[in-house]
């Protein structure tokens, strides 16, 4: 059955492809579409998986993985298309050189179409007044990332309405890390003072409210500057409340969430009984969460349509490796605010959510629909991020870039790292069962991933996605913020 | 560009037909299919209207449409799908003969295709244990619709909770009509005694309070029985805040509105300056709201995704007619409360809504975006009904029930009597400017709206739909009510 | 040290008393005055209890206290007003029998002053017209009860608005007991078809969600009224949750709620592990809850203000006698749904609460402040039901009723029952450790509990107290419900 | 009729006074007491108003109100005490010689108590460590004041954080100025750029958002280091709106607002039609709002309790005067940044508030009850800020401290400057109508102020006061934060 962002389409339909498109859509189509991809055997075909938020190659986490091992563990997955981040150095003034230096290690190094967000960490005037706009036209980059927090990428409120406007100007979204730096650096100043630097003390350090506060500021800058905004990988149930209550108003506000926050608790970052460092492999940010009521509080963000998107901010840092996960540990003594943020995750993503559908359970146990999960794993950031009418859908004209799965009850397996494609040397998921796997993974037409016969793609097959405008999908700009006037901002734009 | 319920489509596309079904939709499709919709000239395509809630040829209204008109009125706006009214009278024992009754008042007379909701007045064991199950399964009828209030309709909220347990059981949507009858009833009776009956005090007589109050009441019941629910013609902000709630914990709730409550206010009760009684044109139940901020804040649950179907409610009576509005007006004397309820608007619906698209309006301007305007005109409609897989979407499969509207900038038209195809004297909307009107109606790849022509179908052309079980489209059963633990309901249920 | 409703006074201060009633209050108060008593020692001396929930020799409960036991009980605890029952049987056409019955009961047969509410379930035009304007003038009832629930009380929300506008003209208070008669109805009926009889199962029969509903309802019906209310023994968090809104929008909705529900757990209705119809014990309505947070949630409304008053709901039955618990067990079966509903803790109710402040407890463990003590316990019932300037606090001109506690760190007792008063074989809250006690308890200037000698008042010392017009407390009369435009209430009142 | 916060007293008591201070409240008190007011003629006598927002002789503003004019205008007014600020400037590194100048200002020159908060702009460790310690302790500076805007004072998130653990260890309470500077410095020069200078422009500068931006931000740092916080001078119904969901969650969160939010718009920023710059006289931040709904939120936060103190924030520039509004004047351009803020109240801050309470308006008019009122203006702030036990109740043992007002019914007047004693040029609220005013001012048992007499007593009268602990009027202490465990704080305290 073919499932799009909106249905479940009866099985037995025909997807023909023509030049790595899908050309039309129908019952016993004629024979003459050059490529024919049958919906039969009671399988399930979804779109191309949209990831759009993987770290790789970052000079920040230097075990992590690089754009082969990368891309080649996201097909595996499901994974047709991913937008990693070019990321500006503070001491970088101009974001050519930038983006020069990320086009050098994506380029024919990819299994699969991938795109590129810029962070933002020094967002001079000359780069928002002149690159941005030429960046976006030219190359077709148009979304950024911005940081609440960590001292070497930490913009003010000033610098985020900056950017903000810029963005809303160009079309541009503009994502944002959520957590207060000043609460967490006091803590963290705290923890160690008095010598609680396991890395269990990582959730410690980074409780939920500084996630709330800043949600809740991020939405007020967004709201002044009457920008659409997405916060990324929202951790806990407070922070998406406000989401909700923005989206309830109208304002532009996008959430994404990612697996780790929906299966994984604070528990796990305790680590082994004999060797407490090993919870260093859950350490991210946010930190995972102590309540299973978080959980259940994301899951319902899922189901009721505040989450925009679910990626896997797949940003790995290896375990066991010099200037890996081991850089918290100093002389043997942990230094929880010295590990490497992130977990791998780019693989697992599609499985993960997909097994929380009716496809994989009964229904009044399923977390989601399947239409919801097309919703959240491709539709969704494809339009956010401008690839409208190229990623995401099954329809004709776009790219038949399609995933397909076992047929329900069939396909089952246990996630384990020995199965896995990435470059790193452990998984967060380890021993999670997901009730089915892609068995096929197609982009623009071509097989990439059988599951019979492993990665059958090649490595320079991915294109680089020039993006363009991204659409608002919650709410709307052209709204009065809080306490003005209609037309008040005229007077100060 | 077709428009779905989650995507417009690039110009250009081609829909294949083929025995009244879209067989196909595709880039330059072959001539081998029988008949080709071209989506060209930069018209829009969208799925045929659903209306779900629909007065036809009830006992109640004597002057108002039949099938005849009332279907006509129907195609003539773009809408493709009825769903009208089997109404059991406090007398009727059983729903057979109430059925039997119904199919005769609508067979051969539908210029389009339609299907039943019964009303249910008199719920007896029988009729729940005994007709239902039968009914739904072999004549297809999937939902019913209660009232709280009206003294001949309204059931008790143990009445309502036996219900709501049937139909969950059978897959049935319940549909209910959300006012506080003891609030109503005290304060009509208020002013009958201080001679305060003129049509305008039909809004004074039904305040918001008295629908917020039911429509939490009418909430919990569904909590209680663990129930679809969709409430239906909401009208006012604080009532559809409840809804939202509970969509927010996923809560089975759905809701309805109707173009009424979003373009008009109480001010239109109070009639023509020297003819106060021609309120009467505008009284209907839930009544017309006195404040500019209940229509934006429907608008708001428009946009935001709280509404899921959007219904004329079409339940007209003449004003000028022997048994028609003028029941009100006793000897010369008005009583606003024996005017006949209700509005004529099934011809109008699609064009009022869509004129509120990006299709007509500048985006910032715009109420709702493409997509959603399809959801809630007829994808929804379609799901939450049983429809799905026949109507509501373009898609392979599906019934070729399709408008095409003018391209943008063409097709406005100003709502005005003359130009209607009902059997009522008036519109409420009489001077509404639309900036689009459906240019072709197409019914199974029939053509039975042409706006050059006029109504081109034929009358007996309509066929009656049996439908499924409904869909569920937003929250989910399975949840436990506030309270409860975990499985209680089973030791009562 | 004096508390009073807003101030721990500095110790040391003298009370002045004469002819029963404060005198004065200073410093060294020359010797005049006729009686002195002395802050001293480090007690704290609060206003008397007042215990405006009190039932007492109803005929629906023939094993309960009679007035003697129950005042006896009261004074022992502290409490020195108690405000019950005259009870309305559906059949009494006219409440002067009705109350005449009941102050024959009473009349010097109480150890402590009384009033009187009115039981409400037969609400006949002339009781509302004729009697209650008599009733509340001359004889000071100025309040009444109503019951949403109950087969043989309840009234439907029509009764209750007719009942609200006369008492909101007549200055009397409406009590409501608010749960969903329909709701818990047919879950009784489930129960004992499918034999699940035990007691426990009477806190299933009355989920949350009926009580949350009809606070909702009996909330809306105040508010259309424009009548104060007071919802009593309030026992979830959710239910208050929107008392909690209403007051924050200057509705006058009080709120009562009573030890059990700040104490207990549903748990405790399992009854023994040899003999779970002792569970019987712990059976009232509404019933003990599930979870602790209930617990907290009422705790954080007793700290928070939304509580008005706090009552000991004392409606007790025996367990070991005929008519009492007992009736809930027919030939050896339970069925809870024949226990007589309620629990004794007149005795209880003041050392309860008193434990839970800063007198007893660390100040970040104290659950309210000594002033917040005063104004539950005393103050504000007595401003509610019309006793101000009289009783509840310590003030030149009011009545002499104190209590003089332990001073801090000593007076610590077990509840048990070989220590209480009432007539009653069990106390709900055996073994719960208390931090203080009444040592001695003063009613108009004489002694009438003394700890060491216990009850040294005499049986009829209690008067009969006639009652003002009530005080709202929360909010304010006048204002305009939802969705009504200013003064839309002149057209039908 | 006495009013205390909890009761208005019958007519007729006594107040008898002993060397300044209260020694007894009575009936008929003996004549031994050297002093008696009596309570009589129907005059309402309450607390001496506790302005504890005051701002005298500081720096930044050379024509405001020294000690001896503005304490004269306080008396005037109904005020017996006012804490007024010394104001660290960031270049001072020790609140000695503050202190010390500001001590030289005010000795001797005031006519009614004071006392003073430090207005914290440079918080060193030493003087968060060493300093305040000791000043909390031998000098009586128990309340610090800090600034979230303003380029010259504002604190960043951490400073804050460390201030309000200070705080919290030492019982002493935080207020802040909660405005977004970010939102507010980038609005300024945008505005400045577009040469929208003139005084309106003020409000525009600052809308709402920034205010509720601030507040939520505010209250979660707060939150995070479990300590108490006032939040000055609100002006909004949604940043009170936070602080109300924060009261209701027990923290101890408390708010002041001011007479000028709750009875002036920012149309008066506007000026006059010929004189747009005097609407400089009405520029104070937070802006004057524009909506009427503002004012109506603010009075229901007024009555609901969610306001803990109403002070004037008597922050007062001359307009006509070098130094003063007109500093926002540049060569006759004006610009709205440079006008001081602030404005003057001190005298009519009392008053403005009676008049809405039901001694001058009827009860379903007014705003407020009395016992409110007197919490509001006496007994909160006193409490709050560690003079409970000496001012702001009328008890045995407090401070004599009175105002005597006329009898409802009289002594209703129209602010004009010409009646007022401040030594500023204009009030805000000229020409607003009270219903009454205070007949008589006593401090410590001495008239000061004899409406017929003008003020009476004298300038050296008034003392310094050493204030002790705070105390928490709302929520509490030992709170867990959100998403923290039970006791997680330890780690990093």
């Amino acid at each position: 059955m073919q499932v799009t962002a909106s249905e479940v389409l009866p099985e037995g339909l025909e997807i023909g492809v023509k030049d790595g498109k899908i050309s039309c859509i129908g019952i016993s189509l004629p024979s003459s579409a050059s490529t024919k991809i049958v919906d039969a055997e009671g399988a399930y075909i979804t779109p191309g998986g949209v990831d759009s938020h993987v770290h790789l190659a970052q000079k920040n986490a230097p075990t992590g993985d690089g754009w082969e091992t990368g891309s080649r563990s996201a097909v595996a997955g499901g994974t047709t298309t991913i937008i990693a981040f070019a990321s500006q150095q503070r001491e970088d003034t101009s974001l050519y050189p930038v983006l020069k230096d990320y086009h050098a290690k994506a380029k024919n190094q990819s299994y699969c179409d991938y795109g590129f967000h810029f962070i933002l960490t020094n967002p001079t005037q000359n780069i928002l007044d002149q690159e941005l706009p030429v960046l976006a036209k030219e190359e077709g980059i148009t979304s950024v990332k911005l940081y609440m927090t960590y001292e070497a990428m930490k913009l003010n409120d000033r610098e985020i309405l900056h950017i903000l406007f810029t963005c809303k100007a160009l079309g541009m979204t503009t994502m944002i890390h959520a957590e207060s730096h000043d609460m967490i650096s006091l803590i963290i100043e705290g923890l160690e003072r008095n010598k609680h630097t396991e890395p269990y003390f990582h959730a410690v350090a980074r409780p939920r409210i500084a996630e709330d506060e800043a949600s809740y500021r991020a939405i007020s800058l967004a709201e002044l500057a009457d920008a659409p905004m997405l916060i990324v990988h929202m951790s806990s149930e407070v922070a998406v409340q406000h989401v909700r209550d923005a989206q309830t108003r109208l304002l532009p506000i996008h959430a994404e969430t990612c697996p780790h926050y929906l299966f994984l608790l604070s528990e796990k970052i305790k680590g082994e009984p004999h060797d407490h460092f090993s919870g260093a492999k859950h350490v991210c940010s946010p930190p995972l969460r102590h309540d299973p009521k978080d959980l259940e509080g994301l899951w319902q963000s899922i189901a009721n349509g505040t989450f925009t998107t679910f990626s896997s901010d797949h940003a790995p840092s290896k375990y066991d490796a010099v200037g890996g996960k081991r850089l918290g540990l100093m002389d043997g003594i942990p230094r929880f605010s010295k590990i490497p943020n992130g977990l791998p995750g780019v693989e697992t993503r599609m499985p993960l959510l997909f097994s929380q559908t009716p496809a994989c359970l009964p229904v009044e146990k399923a977390r989601l629909s399947l239409p919801r999960f097309v919703q959240l794993t491709a539709t969704n950031p494809a339009k956010l991020y401008g690839l409208d009418g190229m990623k995401g859908s099954i329809a004709p004209g776009y790219d038949a870039d399609l995933v397909v799965w076992h047929s329900a009850g069939r396909g089952a397996r246990t996630i384990t790292q020995n199965l896995l494609h990435h470059d790193i040397d452990y998984t967060p998921f380890e021993g999670i069962h997901v009730g089915n796997w892609p068995r096929y993974t197609i982009i623009r037409g071509n097989i990439v991933w059988d599951q019979g016969e492993g990665v059958v793609g090649e490595m320079q097959y991915g294109q680089y996605l020039k993006r363009g405008r991204g659409q608002v999908l919650t709410g709307k700009t052209g709204g009065v913020a809080r306490g003005m006037l209609e037309g008040e901002r005229k007077y100060w734009l």
